[in-house]
């Protein structure tokens, strides 16, 4: 099942049920009013917009109407949690190795992930809004899960089944900002503005044998002004997979329906396959020319984020954003 | 205006004016169902609920009802954001001192903050629920405000205007977990647990002279084991006042409504207040005699929060939680 969130003027937007090949949608009204209705009570309302799914694949919804993913918010506008994993440690290792920093052993056994603001998600085709070139902008493809409940000390194999939807993410980060706040020792805060997600949230069962031990086995595309910026394989290169990252939460506390827990940038070992941020590129050109040699985004620049399915088909449409400068 | 939540069955359970003694509550049924709702649309729903809430004090609503703090949930039971400063640096310098660190010079110009977990807080007198008494559970007594919208670069005098309700919070902490989180770098996950909220949340007319300059002027109680903690100052040794704080924040980014910024463990230099969190006393012990004396809290103790207006009235209610083992 491929849900959207469409703008309507209110905060958490309309749910709509969106057709396996993004054409058409039609509004989940009198099912459910908004996602989070959904994941509030996931196991009574899901059935039946599968049903309704269903219906719209085979062209005899009644309502149905053109898909546009400019008409989508985020899958959830806002969210009561969006805690965010580093998952992929060539990506660690590589921006450390640029700056003659190991990866402490631990990383390989205890996942590095941070809490992120969920009060403002933007939709695919939002604009990213800035003050400043100089804070370093920078995208970051990854792809995200949205949880049911999920009990204090679950374990790995237990969180995995609270998956409800997997989303794409484009988690933009501010570089320059970055290395004075993560001094201070309380983590991400400014460096982090609003997050940006792709059209639709799809269910599990909708990638096939490409969802597989927690990790998607399949291709994230990244393009910047159009040129392809990497194409990276998300799956067996991430080292935790997302029912660890989930059980890494779940230590201490209990997870609630509708948290959104990301990969963190995926990255490839093989550097043929390109990045899916700058920093990346950044680091691998500081290691073998000893210094960056691409800059960060300028305002006007864009940045298309897409993932296909083993069927070709977009499986979660595009992220498709323009920096733009803070009007004053 | 005072608000409460009350337990339904529902996640977000239902809003409630309550009477400025705390003895009389009345539904907002009609007008607005949840908290969240009326943060989202404010400046049409509050005076409708000003009504209510002055009929309520009159002695004259028609289907009013003894008030209950056990009957609270957290004012919002989950939130959209939850970012908790570090603005009493004598806390901040305690805890270093007691290690031989200093506080850097930024501290005092820059404001300390972390993202926290907002997706399930627990109400005034809900346990609070761990695994193990080896995680050096401590409680933080502090206050936070809820938010109404902030742009991009809102100033700290602009977003003093933000400000909607006051909170009474115990930020929950499991000590022997932060070293070593801290030390990974991406701030707290595993060791800020589900956060407490008092009964109720008030409007900033509620404190009367006392809310002055974006702080709260009033005595901050906390009592462990019915034994009096501190009775701290919550007013001039805060160095940075809510304004500044939720600016810090805005810097990047905007907040949404429904936003709670919280004020961190309220401390104050005369050690004869005592203190707002065991951490502090350990911290005290070790610069007096070399090493803590105090343990942190164990199974089956207790911690009451609660701050009087200068009416002598409990502002908030208290906070009156247990320490619970996790039932395996």
């Amino acid at each position: 099942m491929k849900l959207a969130t469409l703008k309507d003027g209110s905060r958490d937007g309309q749910l709509a049920v969106v057709s396996r090949d993004l054409s058409q949608a039609h509004y989940a009204t009198g099912i459910a009013g908004t996602l989070q209705r959904l994941l509030d009570d996931w196991n009574f309302i899901s059935p039946q917009l599968e049903d309704l799914y269903a219906t719209l694949n085979d062209g005899k919804a009644r309502h149905a109407f053109a898909f546009e993913a400019r008409q989508c918010m985020a899958p959830l506008p806002r969210a009561c949690q969006w805690v965010d994993g580093s998952a992929y440690l060539n990506h660690v290792a590589l921006v450390r190795k640029a700056r003659g920093a190991e990866v402490p052993a631990s990383f390989y056994e205890d996942p590095l992930m941070y809490q992120g603001g969920s009060d403002d998600f933007l939709g695919p085709t939002d604009d990213a809004v800035f003050a400043s070139t100089e804070w370093g902008i920078d995208f970051e493809a990854e792809i995200a899960v949205v949880t049911g409940d999920v009990d204090i000390g679950t374990p790995a194999e237990g969180a995995l089944e609270s998956i409800r939807l997997l989303m794409l993410v484009n988690d933009w980060s501010l570089r320059s900002l970055i290395p004075g706040e993560l001094a201070k020792g309380f983590g991400f805060l400014q460096s982090k503005p609003a997050t940006a997600f792709g059209p639709v949230a799809v269910t599990p069962d909708e990638l096939g044998g490409a969802w597989q031990g927690g990790r998607v086995h399949l291709a994230l595309e990244s393009r910047w002004n159009g040129q392809r910026a990497g194409l990276t394989d998300a799956g067996p290169e991430m080292n935790f997979h997302f029912g660890q990252l989930i059980a890494h939460v779940a230590k201490t506390r209990r997870l609630r329906a509708g948290s959104i827990v990301g990969s963190g940038t995926v990255s490839n070992q093989d550097w043929s396959h390109g990045v899916s941020c700058i920093a990346e590129r950044r680091a691998i050109e500081t290691i073998e020319h000893g210094a960056p040699r691409t800059d960060f985004m300028q305002f006007g620049d864009t940045i298309r984020i897409e993932m296909l399915g083993r069927d070709g088909l977009s499986l979660f449409g595009a992220i498709d954003q323009r920096v733009t400068a803070l009007a004053r």
